[in-house]
């Protein structure tokens, strides 16, 4: 095991209703005078809106609202946001939404405080400041309720980058399953299927010995295999809704990641794809992950043996590691198309003719030198086999 | 799910020489001048002491120490820490060692900032304040360095009870598998099953529908049937220490045990046992469990089964569901001794003719009434029986 740091310091809210207490805690971590900073009609038609600013009322907590996140949250918003904050002496940010309003809110929430252009945090400079976030989470997916990333997409070139710190992890972050009742199939199955990408991301590692690890991530794909298809068979479960709320966040407050080298060229692979495309991010996971695997699977065969018995509950084929392997594979692709996510480049709305322009996006572009890194190492060749694979 | 709060705000450090940073983090989380609380001589012998008292020298630190704790941390030395304290006007308490310091160090950073008695707050009076507390862990075990609990014995009565604050969770901890390679096999053992105990105690729940947090707890039972055998087969296993030693925060910061009930009856029952005897916890518990088990399983036999087919590979009998609970049971107590701990009152040092007096202050002792709750409510009469199995 690599040493490591470890620091989860958000407070987290689970269960019925919690919404109701948001304004206590914005309260309670300092906040005075907040930006609600949200997507679109849903949160406002569903009431959820209404009862957040009750609660800061019932505080008697001024605020401000910024609606319009959209998926891949963009820097334009990002901009809006900022100039809002400073013009209205803004000192909490408060995301009511699922992870583009959380990373956007956190985007909002450093260039708050930063002189210069906030996409500089997006090229790799540190945040080292940051208004305090909040959050209301309404989608179980991208984890940014506990974690200390954001991914913004910048309109000019279409580049979508991440950025992380300390500096910008949710205060507190209130999680209520019900809210999550009301998501169409398709987005609840996208958000399964990123969920899943960053247990393998964190499962893809070149560390030895890392059990501990291992088995939680496994024990979290194993409540995803579970709980996936139950609350698409059946979205006003609240039950199956909870446990995937609380597994999406401990997939990537990193507890199960630490310690061990990470993949992480599946999601730099998708980007392109939901950038270029604006498709559902979990949607292009759901294409990208078993072109990877398949991909890089000889790379370490036993490590994909493992996950397919252990997850997936195929029969060790010990004389044939790689049938197991790939088996797993098949079965995690089976597993994402029975929850109803596209299997390939048509049903994402992707096109082949678009190969050589994701390559070069994905390897050349913001700054990268040819190649991206993780589990293994890919060339441009590299990565225009896997998105043909794809088609 | 029931509804809950999780917060874990610890920092955590984690891997080989990380000792040596104890000084910078003290500073960074606020500490001036400090108490260093240890135990015994090992820390001193081991040269680990040293290292600690350089790096706050480095920093320019001042500090005074405390040695002495021992398993089972009485009272007393909690009355002298808290003295020393406001003598010396310290205001950072770095607690070295295992648990026992650890929650020795909680108790001393609680009663400096409160003027009455500080067993008030392990007679349920709510800690609010007390001074911020670090750790350098020694043993994988008690899960201390990651939890908000104390446990303390008063030598008055030998009533041996927990308090639980928010206000003495550690604000950093310092966890390097390599220092608990100095330890004897037999408390490497109690500690594995004192973590194995911290994961049972939250398996055994009434709540229906937690797969997320039944999957991480088999996660880390898996682990620690996987690792445990390793690291007493080859003390200098680092690796294999490693994964012990995060599995051990993890299983304790109570991740795997939100929104469900706990039992616990377990360590309620095993706490008299150290308490009259001082014995190694850990151990006590090894004797304990299985009894506990057993008397409780009809209960819910599917959920013994379930751990059973999950973490000890018994193979489900359908028809049967009670043989494999029991299988289950039989499985963790021959995996217990295994590691060279004890299965009756005779190997632990404990005599069946005390029996009525543990059950008489295990049931009535310090205001309780007759019965313990937990997974199952016992009576005096239950607990007897508990207790008379074990012999």
């Amino acid at each position: 095991m690599e040493n490591f740091t470890f620091y989860s310091p958000t407070f987290f809210v689970f269960g019925k209703d919690t919404e109701n207490e948001a304004g206590r805690y914005v309260k309670q971590f300092g906040g005075s005078r907040v930006l609600i900073h949200y997507g679109g009609s849903s949160a406002k038609k569903s009431g959820l809106l209404d009862r957040v600013e009750a609660s800061l009322q019932k505080e008697g907590i001024p605020y401000v609202m910024l609606g319009g996140v959209k998926p891949n949250p963009r820097s334009g918003l990002v901009y809006e946001g900022i100039e809002l904050c400073r013009k209205e002496g803004v000192d909490f940010v408060l995301a009511v939404g699922g992870g583009s309003a959380i990373d956007s809110s956190k985007a909002i929430a450093a260039g708050t405080l930063y002189d210069g252009d906030f996409w500089d945090f997006y090229s790799g400079k540190p945040i080292e400041k940051a208004l305090p976030v909040g959050t209301i989470l309404t989608i179980a997916a991208a984890g940014s309720e506990g974690s200390p990333d954001s991914v913004i997409t910048k309109e000019e070139g279409m580049f979508k980058r991440g950025a992380g710190s300390n500096a910008i992890r949710p205060k507190f972050s209130i999680l209520n399953p019900a809210l999550t009742q009301t998501l169409p199939p398709y987005q609840t199955a996208a958000g399964i299927t990123d969920i899943m990408a960053h247990l393998y991301e964190r499962y893809l590692t070149n560390t030895k010995e890392v059990e501990v690890t291992d088995r939680l991530i496994e024990a979290l794909l194993l409540t995803m295999k579970h709980e996936g298809p139950r609350v698409i068979a059946d979205p006003d479960n609240y039950e199956a809704r909870a446990n995937i709320m609380w597994a999406g966040m401990v997939a990537h407050n990193n507890t199960c990641g630490v310690g061990r080298s990470q993949d992480w060229n599946s999601h730099n692979i998708e980007h392109e794809l939901s950038a270029l495309y604006d498709c559902a991010h979990g949607a292009g996971l759901a294409v990208t992950m078993p072109a990877v695997f398949k991909y890089v699977m000889n790379h370490d065969v036993m490590r994909f043996a493992k996950v397919a018995t252990r997850v997936w509950g195929c029969q060790m084929d010990f004389d044939h590691p790689e049938v197991t392997a790939l088996e797993g594979i098949e079965a995690f692709r089976s597993f994402l198309c029975s929850i109803g996510m596209p299997k390939n480049f048509e049903e994402l709305g992707a096109k082949e003719e678009d190969i050589p322009k994701l390559v070069d996006v994905l390897c050349n572009g913001d700054g990268r030198g040819g190649t991206i890194s993780g589990f293994v190492t890919l060339t441009e060749e590299d990565c225009t086999k896997i998105y043909q694979a794809m088609v």
